[in-house]
């Protein structure tokens, strides 16, 4: 099994993307993360963590009990924290270092890469520099069980 | 918006649950990771990448490029590395700690929770000891831009 087999397709989002529609498709398509392109080359990745992280004020998340004393409604906060931001403005540096494989790769080397970086998920290339899809560890788990 | 309607109902395993048959759940239902409990309780999360860490050996998540080498199938490799294992052995002191939110707490307050703990699930309980359900960050999402 190669990685070309397992990838699937995916939104991907560039860093100049609108934040709000990056929660939209996290939010759609049930995605535990979204590839983070830039000049179409794979970059980083973008947590659906991490944006839920941007939705709360910093006092709140120091003290969850605040949440309870917070005005706005669920949608004011969203459009107060996601409106006019970009994908790279929710990237920050605890963001882990994105997988990227090869399309040729084995199931074994994807888990190793994905492994190392700790990362949710691999972009998947081919002749490095055309992505092909996705692999998300869930994905890569049912692979390797329904590998003979 | 309260937790108990954002709550959805998911595969719970416990510590002594088999570690093959975790890694099937997650597959199965493509789930980035499952709330695990003892005596009842929720006690900690098992990331889908968690799984994935374990079906690889520590040299060659060192260095990837020995994946190659490796003479083991992934259907092996599955056997080798998860059989006969519970999913308390996959458990390692780097999981994050797993969030618990009453079931009327409001989206925010369950926002604040996983944001400050970093975890990409919650569990939702009634009643402090019943566990009804979970609300993961894609869920979570879904339910802020559906807010009014």
């Amino acid at each position: 099994m190669h990685a070309e087999n397992m990838a699937e397709e995916y939104p991907v989002l560039t860093m100049e993307s609108d934040a709000v529609e990056a929660a939209r498709l996290l939010a759609e398509h049930r995605l535990p993360g979204l590839v983070v392109t830039d000049k179409g080359r794979p970059r980083s990745i973008l947590p659906a963590s991490q944006v839920v992280r941007f939705l709360v004020p910093g006092y709140v998340q120091d003290d969850p009990s605040l949440a309870r004393v917070l005005d706005e409604s669920m949608a004011d906060q969203v459009a107060n924290t996601l409106g006019g931001k970009s994908v790279g403005d929710l990237i920050t540096d605890e963001a882990p270092e994105l997988a990227v494989v090869n399309a040729d790769d084995t199931i074994i080397e994807v888990a190793a890469i994905m492994a190392r970086l700790r990362c949710p998920l691999a972009a998947v290339m081919r002749d490095k520099d055309h992505l092909i899809g996705v692999i998300t560890a869930s994905r890569l788990l049912q692979a390797a069980l329904a590998a003979k």
